[in-house]
């Protein structure tokens, strides 16, 4: 297959769709999913034909590659409505590109462009009524793409599956969010995968996460795994840090997931003009500008979280607790980005793509 | 559920065996499965009753954790056949500890005893006529868990799939081995999950793999991901390198798996009075070691490859060709350790344990 047109997208249409089932003021993050879902098989070295067909479970051999190596990577992306009940896409040439630089990591195929930006178009439209108006209220887009190969030898799959799945959401965390900085376990190697987002880099990070829920801490801001003292990313955000009035967050590297969210945040950020610096950040200064009250404000930015503040953190079991300040760094870059992707503010960076 | 007799395995029998249409000649490895697999599932906090049932795909959905989060575990070990057709396991308490301890690391539920260590010898002996007598003739068994809960959210599952599957297998590698020392990419972290045996862990490998692949290399040599000094493991084996008389091989470690054929190894050299440390094996050393003549051999250690002697290494381009030698202790120690595996010699460690 080498023309678009052999990716035309089949919809195969359910009877019924299951969207009055749904109360979509009570609904948990990630657990609703839409009538539909799009899917793409990889076979004999080349791409399938795309099809859009009912939401339902499928089989899968026992000996599928993904159970038993963890060929899986997946994308968070999100689709919001506008007042004029339009619907739209924020940076999605993003995902798209990480997602391919995932696939490369992993040894998987790389996903057409066709496959991945129509085929998202094409179900987010026929979807468009689950797409609810109001700020927080978003369709939350899972690309992903898994091994479906058979055999329990360590090597690549010659067979994947690419979906995407779409489940109604409103935000993600509530409540202050008090995090530990990791001084023993870690979230990924030099040369490793960190900055992929493949599936074994998460559940990598549950049970630590346990340990520190147990605690009291809801997530963890990993450190560099060597020595433990440079601040890196909370394994579902990056981190911000402000001291003073300049805002700190680590480079992405290959340890570290280069975000959308982060990206857009640093932009919006500047274009503020506030001083952002992108390099190592340092658990002592961190610790040391709580300790001299010159840290304002720590907080973390991602497609599921948007921009989560950070009302606490701990390192080596003795807790700093941060101001609670007006007019925070954190709620006015909310407020710009959640703004531009609603489309209540003018998106200068034509970062929005109409459905 | 509580006592062993809720664990009670059910057989679901099959119609007709597939037996007759393998050629056991010809099997390649991790490919052909036998009539029979067997499923426990955990689910409202309590493992539920076992159950053998046809070899077949089974459903499951789209959002299921381990598509996304990369909730997997497994265990590799072998059936033996001896030569008054008795079918052995060797030491399958240690793979069942393993599992428990990467099911504890993964964040996943522990498998009760009674479930790993019945549910095996139940399906190894309904099987009996899948394991194939003649040294290099095994039955290699897959015991593994998945996370099957839905939902896209970053937490634990609250469901998870334990099965155990079989296949039929000659040796695991045919002809000589060389291997890359890794400079750049790394297979675990500190504080990270490579002593368990997760699922990510190998997929994370096959990309670096692939590279060494294309440059005419099968295997890679990990190394500490800080510094990239030490030997580690080849990620599906365990290393050894002689220098001398000196049998040499890392220490286990948060970063490298505690294998079963390592141990075994370990035991029958001191038994056979080698010389064996257990220390960290710089690359600096082996590298001058094998210009000045010392370094003898290197092999691996695994369940899959056995014993498997590596011919060349490379390291930063430059390739090391290890001497071929008579008597050598890998050849020593693997017709030791299958001797033992096969019931050909006696088993004075309690190793092996009756189907």
């Amino acid at each position: 297959m080498s023309s678009s047109s052999d990716f035309a997208i089949e919809i195969q249409k359910v009877q019924d769709s299951k969207i009055s089932d749904v109360d979509f003021d009570n609904i948990t993050f990630g657990n609703t999913f839409t009538d539909y879902m799009l899917v793409c098989d990889f076979k004999n070295g080349e791409w399938q034909k795309p099809i859009i067909k009912p939401y339902e479970p499928f089989l899968i051999d026992p000996s599928a590659k993904v159970f038993h190596y963890g060929q899986a990577i997946f994308e968070g992306m999100k689709a919001y409505k506008d007042e004029h009940d339009e619907v739209w896409l924020f940076r999605p040439d993003e995902n798209f590109h990480r997602f391919n630089k995932s696939a490369v990591r992993m040894a998987m195929p790389e996903v057409p462009e066709v496959v991945f930006m129509e085929g998202l178009k094409t179900i987010i439209d026929l979807e468009r009524n689950w797409v609810k108006s109001g700020l927080g209220n978003t369709l939350y887009i899972r690309p992903f793409m898994i091994a479906i190969g058979s055999g329990v030898i360590a090597q690549p799959s010659t067979q994947y599956r690419f979906m995407i799945i779409l489940s109604p959401a409103k935000s993600y965390y509530s409540g202050a969010v008090k995090v530990v900085i990791a001084d023993h376990y870690s979230r990924a190697a030099n040369g490793g995968i960190g900055a992929a987002k493949a599936a074994g880099n998460y559940s990598a990070q549950f049970y630590p996460t346990k340990l520190a829920n147990d605690k009291g801490f809801q997530q963890i801001i990993w450190t560099d795994d060597a020595t433990h003292t440079k601040l890196e990313e909370a394994g579902t955000m990056n981190v911000f840090f402000r001291i003073n009035d300049t805002l700190y967050t680590a480079p992405t590297s290959e340890r570290i997931l280069d975000g959308v969210t982060r990206k857009s945040i640093i932009a919006l950020a500047k274009r503020e003009g506030i001083d952002v610096q992108e390099r190592s950040v340092l658990v002592d200064e961190i610790v040391a500008a709580a300790q001299n009250s010159t840290l304002k404000e720590i907080f973390g930015a991602g497609t599921a979280a948007v921009v989560s503040p950070i009302a606490a953190f701990s390192y080596q079991e003795i807790e700093y607790v941060l101001p609670v300040i007006e007019d925070s760094f954190a709620s006015q870059l909310k407020d710009k980005l959640t703004k531009i992707q609603y489309k209540l503010a003018e998106d200068t960076f034509g970062w929005t793509v109409k459905i």
